[in-house]
C-alpha cells in the first residue's frame, strides 16, 4: 500500500484537521471531530445534514457551506457514521427550522440515521437517495444504492433551504430530485482501504467492472475493457432506458472515482454527451470532476438529472463550499 | 494500459472537445483546436497566454477565464505546443493591450514561445516560471523547472491584468510572484502516457521519488517511503531552506498529481502546515487539490508563495474559470 499517512488509525482525524484548517473561512470541526459544520449558521433555516463512510471525498464535507449542507458526519472509511455523530451534528446546526437528513441508500447508513432521528429533540425528516441504476439490490443495500446523484440532491435542496423553504418542502423537493436522477459507474481498478492494506477486489488488465458501486462492490457484470465510446454507449443506454420515455433538458454529471485524470473524464464527457443527445436528452448543465470518489479507484460514473425551470434555478443558485463554488 | 480512450491519437482532441462543451459558458475552442480561449474578451486588456504539454490538467485550459488566462495552448501529452499554436492564440485574444506569455521553464516550451514571440504582430512579453527547488537543472530544463507555482503566477497576474495594469507592469509582477514562490514534489507511482502505453518509470513498492518533476522525470533522490510527517518535514525543509531567511505570511498550495485521493492530500496539508509553521511561515491562504497534475501519477507537491498585502488582494480577487472560481 503506497499512501501518504502516519498511522492507519489516524488517517481520518488528520485528514479532517487538514480539511477544516484549509477551509476555515467556510467550515469548522465539531466536538471530538464528530462532524464538520458550517462556520456561520442562519437562524430558522432548515438544517441539511448528510454523512456516510469516509473515502468519498469531497462528498460530504466538501459540500458543507452556504447553499448546500450545514453539517456532514464522516464515518470510518466506507463505514457508516454513528447515530451519536448524527445527533451531535443536529444539535449543533438546528437553529429552529428542523433537520433534513440526506442519506445514501446503504443499510448501515439508513439504520444509523433512523436511530439518530429517534434521538433528536427538534423536528427531523429525511431523504434517501437511490440513483444507481446498476442493481436492484446489492451486498450492502436493500434496493438501489445512493451514489453520485446525492450531490445533485444536496445542491438543489441546499439552495431551496437557503431561500427559506420549510422542512416538508425541502423533504418533498429532495424526493423529487432523487426521482429525476439516475447514475451508473464503471471501474477500471480497485481502491485500497488504508486499514485493509490491499486492494478491495482483483481485476484483470483487460477487464472493467460495469455498474460498480462507490465502495468497489460488484455491479452488473465484469466485462472486457472497451473503447470509450462503447463504454459511454452502454452507460447512456442503461441510464436512458431506466428513464423510460422521459426525456428533456438535463444536468450531466461526469464524476471521477479518484484515480482517473481530468483528461479522461472530459473525453468520457464528450462521448457520453454524444450518446445522451442521440437518445433525446438536451444537456443544459454540466459538471465534470472528482466529486463522489472511492479513494484512488480509476473509473467514472455518469449521472443525469432531468431539469425543469425550478430545478435549474436552484442548481444555478449561489453555492460556497470547499468543492463547489459559484455565484458568490 | 487501462484508460478511457478511443484512439491514442484522438485523446487530446476528444478531451478538448469535452472540456469546451462542458464549460461553454466560459471558454471556446480556437481554430483547428490549436488553443482554448475565453468566450468574452475585454478590449485593451493585457492578454495572458500560457500553454505546455497536455497531461497536467486542469493546468492550463482550466485556468482560462475572467481573472486569469485569456488563452491556453495544449501540446501533445508532455510535449510543448508549437509556435504556430501560440501565435494563433495571440492573434485571437490580443485586443490591443499586448500579450504576456507565461511559460514553464522547460527547454521546448521556452524555445517555442520565443519563436511565437518573433511571429507576433503586436507587443509581446514573457514570464518564465522556475519554482521547483528540487534540482538546479534537469533532463528537460536549463535551470530550475516551472511547476505548480505557475498556477499562482497565472492567478495573481491574471487579476492584475483584469484590473487594467499594462504589459510591463504585468510582466514585472509575474517575475515578482515567481521569485516569491517555491515548490517541491514527491511521487509514489509513475503515470502512463497514452502513446507510450506503459509507465514512464519503474518504482518499488516501498520507494518514493523525492523532488520529482511534473512529467515523472527524476528528482533529487529515490528514497524509502516514509510516514507522511517525515515526507512533509523533508519537503518543508527543502522549500524553507531555499527561501533563506525570508519568512512571513504565505499561500500554501498542496497540489495532487492526479492519482492521490483528497483524503491523503488534506492529511499532507495538515502535516505540511505544521512543519511550515514551525519554520516561521504564517499560512494566510490555502489551496488543496489536483491542479497541476501528471496524468494519474500518485503523489503531491507543496508550493509556498510569500504574500504581501498587494499579492493577497490579487489572489483574493474574483476568478471565474473551469478549475478555480470564487468571488463571482
Amino acid at each position: 500500500m503506497k499512501k501518504f499517512l502516519n498511522n492507519v488509525d489516524d488517517v481520518i482525524r488528520e485528514s479532517l484537521a487538514g480539511f477544516t484548517a484549509a477551509h476555515r473561512d467556510i467550515v469548522r470541526l465539531g466536538e471530538e471531530s464528530k462532524f464538520v459544520r458550517r462556520r456561520e449558521l442562519k437562524k430558522g433555516k432548515v438544517a441539511l445534514i448528510s454523512g456516510g463512510g469516509s473515502g468519498h471525498e469531497p462528498l460530504h464535507g466538501g459540500f458543507v457551506g452556504h447553499g448546500m449542507l450545514d453539517a456532514a458526519c464522516p464515518g470510518a472509511v466506507f463505514t457508516s457514521p454513528t447515530p451519536d455523530q448524527m445527533a451531535a451534528a443536529a444539535q449543533s446546526v438546528d437553529t429552529g427550522g428542523g433537520v433534513l437528513y440526506i442519506v445514501k441508500n446503504y443499510e448501515g447508513d439508513v439504520m444509523n440515521f433512523e436511530m439518530a432521528a429517534e434521538l433528536a429533540e427538534g423536528e427531523v425528516a429525511r431523504v434517501i437517495t437511490d440513483d444507481d441504476v446498476a442493481v436492484e439490490k446489492s451486498t450492502w443495500s436493500t434496493g438501489r444504492r445512493g451514489v453520485a446523484g446525492t450531490l445533485v440532491v444536496e445542491k438543489i435542496v441546499g439552495a431551496a433551504a437557503e431561500q427559506g423553504r420549510n422542512l416538508e418542502q425541502c423533504r418533498a423537493l429532495g424526493e423529487r430530485v432523487n426521482k429525476a436522477t439516475r447514475s451508473l459507474g464503471v471501474a477500471l481498478t480497485s481502491c485500497t482501504i488504508p486499514a485493509a492494506g490491499k486492494p478491495t477486489f482483483q481485476i484483470g488488465d483487460a477487464e472493467m467492472e460495469f455498474g460498480v458501486g462507490i465502495h468497489g462492490e460488484p455491479g452488473r457484470r465484469r466485462v472486457p475493457l472497451a473503447p470509450a465510446r462503447g463504454i459511454a454507449q452502454q452507460m447512456a443506454e442503461a441510464i436512458g432506458g431506466d428513464f423510460g420515455t422521459s426525456r428533456g433538458a438535463c444536468l450531466l454529471l461526469v464524476n471521477g472515482f479518484g484515480g482517473t485524470p481530468a483528461m479522461e473524464l472530459y473525453l468520457m464527457y464528450e462521448n457520453l454527451r454524444a450518446h445522451f443527445e442521440k437518445q433525446g436528452f438536451s444537456i443544459a448543465r454540466s459538471l465534470v470532476g472528482n466529486y463522489v470518489t472511492s479513494l484512488e479507484m480509476a473509473g467514472c460514473s455518469a449521472t443525469i438529472t432531468l431539469l425543469d425551470d425550478e430545478l435549474t434555478r436552484l442548481w444555478d443558485a449561489p453555492v460556497h463550499t470547499a468543492a463547489l463554488r459559484w455565484g458568490m
